[in-house]
């Protein structure tokens, strides 16, 4: 993988996303109706690529967790799922902060009525004193297109300086807005909150008696069962509770295609330990969780783990805590980094806050802890427990294995061929006849019946047996399937089938007995 | 599953309620906060089984569709997944119907300030005229629960007479409200929208510019992607589309435990085919997804397949088109059926309603249909495809599968056990240590491993070293693992294992060598 990782700068953000759309991985949401900002569809092979991906996770962390690595105690790592509601009761996003504090602040251009994050906003200044002069201010996520706006901007004074437009204080006058060609007012920064509301109940009046809001984290359905799994379970601390699931954030500036959306999924895992050990377990996560999106492919220096700086902490995160994320570099972000995992020493904020609010009690009791008693058993210990939080983007990581993957290749028919790690891969393997006709089709139907019955488990089997070869081998390419299986001439009278390989494009001969066999090796069963 | 099958009108919802949060099945959401009507949470093990039974459709739906079972053409059964937003344009639901028409008729209790949907009120009146008479109110939703109803209110006449409350017009003055003990009044009846409204983009403005709502079905997703997904991919009617997931419907009377909830998941299929095929395709379809649920663990006499009345069938469906359910009788509605999954014509509705709001072209051009060219091949025919859309509820199936496998026996410790389909039980399998000594937790933990490789990726395994092995097995029955196996004093020295039977309760020696291919076999692999 380590070719395609190198250059993921040279990439096309159109072109990756127009693959996307011929494909069918993903389409805009509401397409026919001319779209909604920020919402985006998986058509059948993204759909499977994302269940694939869900799969993995909840396999090597529910399942299996950790695919059988003791924890830091020696032990073996436990967790049990949940899967909770996107609406809960408001007080939850009171308690967890995110009716107060899930702000962005935001700003308005007068003129053109449009609305940015105050933070994404770069101001550049002419020459001369910062309010004084012209001053222009610019969305910009990235240093490359910085760099790009401040040439720009060069025309309008002899040198530039770049700062935060939130430096500026009060004074947004005089300002060129983003999206404008002349000199325009913004307004101050406004709180803007993320959380999309809605009411319930058998009554439509929008009061705020009846509001609620779609959960922006699907790691509080968590922190408020954390008493019932406790007392309806066997787990005891250290132990882990992990869910999947949908999640919206009411983003201002969604961008970046299934980066930054409004609706989204997430795959979190709140582990709960004594926060003597917390450190520990936070590396221990931290580096499983960099390993693991490895192994699904995502190799080569692409992919890097950044502690984050002291001013980046979120609301929660006490001073010292770690928080580190696990950052891959998309084309769009290049030659930096966007999240892909996020892993945060939560402490125990939230279980804290949950029990002031809800006044029931959220400490454990601890068997193994406190001092001894005069049999030589230890009395046990009552406490909060601290959490570690490994959360992670499912659409993120299928946007990153989709960028990963893509591979220009301009000796091919389909000029390009996506390299999925084959235990994602939403087409495991294809069976075609070379013609469809003379007894080609009644030998592929049965070794397609085959593959289907010993693999049909892991993703689909495709087969196909119109057009031509060549275009179906470049369908192949395109959909990132690893193997393809053709059946011709020679399988009717000496059983042997041609193997191509999708990443060399090479093909060899087989016995048609020996198909299965070769497939489960390349899917390494 | 007959003998348990016979009698679930004898089963209590509250026990079964009670083992589901005793046992970290479902929990009531937000419990910490006092809940919020009508929605539920999954503990550890509900989250699993839900996981399990999801996974089964989309593997017989998507990956094999149908289990390798042609279709009535002969062919095999062609559908692809997609996974779409449930937040999409609003004019997604204009088109559909669901802003306009997709309405309750309420009614309000002017005393109790209570409400009702208008057709879960029965109304009873005394001897005389209707429009004289007192008139009592009832909210009953079962045939049993108004028998009892009547029964109370023969007190207020010598005769009574049961109609729809809807059929007194205007007139609802001088009844009994379901809920108060005293003579009141309801009002007329009222629309109230099914649908949860948000609003999007970058403004706290709560205007009909920004509204959005929450999908009330799975379904839009697809047809609005139709002409996307045939674009994009090779398929050809006759085909379908599927998907799983989450959609919401403000109920006014959420009840049922997690029967009726506002929040639930669905598994749909759309199945595209020319007009003439379509009655032939619903019965397909008909009959393979009652044989699914069947082949799921809901055999027996609680699992009907009802044909719908022609009142009942929904704004979509034309007359004469065939609607029908598969229903199972659960608990609270024996001796009655309650829906689990709905399998309709919808004609060409929907396709329809999107190519006139959308300005989009909906039709497909079938190159198999039409009159034939000169050289003999047809010429193709433009038409719009006819939908069969067999669409289940996740949640009331796995409630069916909680109520079918919730089996009393007072000869257990635990008094009741749960005869969980192997497919969906969330635990496959535990491995015991008889005590925590002796080299036993060693050879279990062996094969414990031994059975996470081979078998994890179907579900847990569990192995649990404390409490006595009674209290164990009895905790396994209540989670419905359908086998223990036990290490003893004897593995050590002859090498043998107990297995014991959650069915039977019975236990029997064998070599532990032999553990995976017994497991193997109850699996049915």
């Amino acid at each position: 993988m380590s070719e395609a990782s190198s250059n993921n700068a040279n990439k096309s953000m159109d072109d990756i996303m127009a693959l996307c759309k011929r494909r069918g991985f993903i389409y805009q949401a509401s397409e026919i109706y001319g779209g909604i900002n920020g919402f985006w569809d998986y058509g059948p092979l993204g759909a499977q690529l994302k269940k694939n991906l869900r799969d993995a996770w909840w396999q090597d962390v529910v399942m299996n967790p950790c695919v059988g690595r003791p924890g830091p105690d020696g032990e073996p790592v436990e967790i049990v799922p949940v899967d909770t509601c996107i609406i809960q009761n408001p007080k939850v996003w009171e308690a967890s902060g995110h009716v107060g504090g899930f702000n962005d602040p935001m700003i308005d251009c007068r003129e053109s009525k449009a609305r940015y994050r105050a933070d994404h906003v770069r101001a550049i200044s002419g020459k001369g004193k910062r309010n004084e002069a012209p001053i222009f201010a610019f969305l910009t996520d990235t240093p490359s297109e910085t760099k790009q706006r401040k040439a720009a901007a060069k025309k309008f004074g002899n040198e530039i300086e770049e700062f935060d437009l939130l430096e500026l204080g009060t004074d947004f006058a005089n300002v060129l807005g983003p999206d404008a060609d002349t000199l325009g007012t913004l307004t101050e920064p406004r709180a803007f909150n993320l959380m999309f509301k809605t009411f319930v109940g058998a009554t439509s009046a929008q009061t705020d008696e009846n509001a609620a809001y779609l959960r922006p984290e699907t790691a509080q359905g968590i922190f408020i069962n954390f008493k019932n799994v406790v007392d309806t379970t066997r787990v005891s601390v250290p132990f882990g509770i992990a869910q999947t699931g949908k999640a919206f954030r009411n983003e201002v500036t969604p961008r970046n295609f299934t980066f930054r959306s409004r609706e989204f999924e997430q795959m979190e895992i709140e582990f709960f330990c004594h926060a003597d050990d917390a450190k520990t377990w936070f590396t221990f996560w931290r580096d499983w969780r960099y390993q693991w999106w490895q192994e699904i492919g995502l190799a080569g220096d692409n992919l890097i783990l950044r502690n984050h700086d002291s001013d980046e902490l979120a609301h929660y995160a006490k001073e010292g805590e770690g928080t580190s994320d696990i950052e891959y570099r998309f084309p769009f972000t290049a030659p930096g980094f966007g999240e892909l995992e996020g892993i945060a020493h939560r402490g125990n904020f939230d279980l804290t806050q949950h029990e002031e609010h809800s006044k029931k009690k959220m400490q454990y009791f601890d068997t193994t802890r406190g001092e001894l008693a005069p049999n030589g058993q230890p009395k046990g210990e009552w406490y909060t427990p601290h959490c570690i939080e490994p959360s992670a983007g499912l659409d993120r990581g299928v946007l990153a294995i989709i960028c990963e993957a893509y591979t220009p290749d301009e000796s091919r028919a389909s000029k390009v061929y996506m390299k999925f790690h084959p235990r994602v891969a939403p087409i495991k393997a294809a069976v075609f006849p070379l013609v469809n006709k003379d007894g080609m089709p009644e030998k592929a139907a049965e070794l397609h019946q085959e593959l289907v019955k010993k693999f049909g488990h892991l993703g689909a089997i495709e087969t196909d047996a119109k057009q031509s070869i060549g275009k179906r081998y470049a369908r192949m390419d395109e959909a990132g399937c690893p193997i393809c299986f053709t059946i011709d001439g020679d399988t009717l009278t000496d059983g042997t089938i041609t193997v191509r390989d999708r990443d060399t494009a090479e093909q060899k001969r087989i016995p048609m007995a020996q198909a299965s066999a070769y497939l489960a090796e390349v899917l390494g069963m």
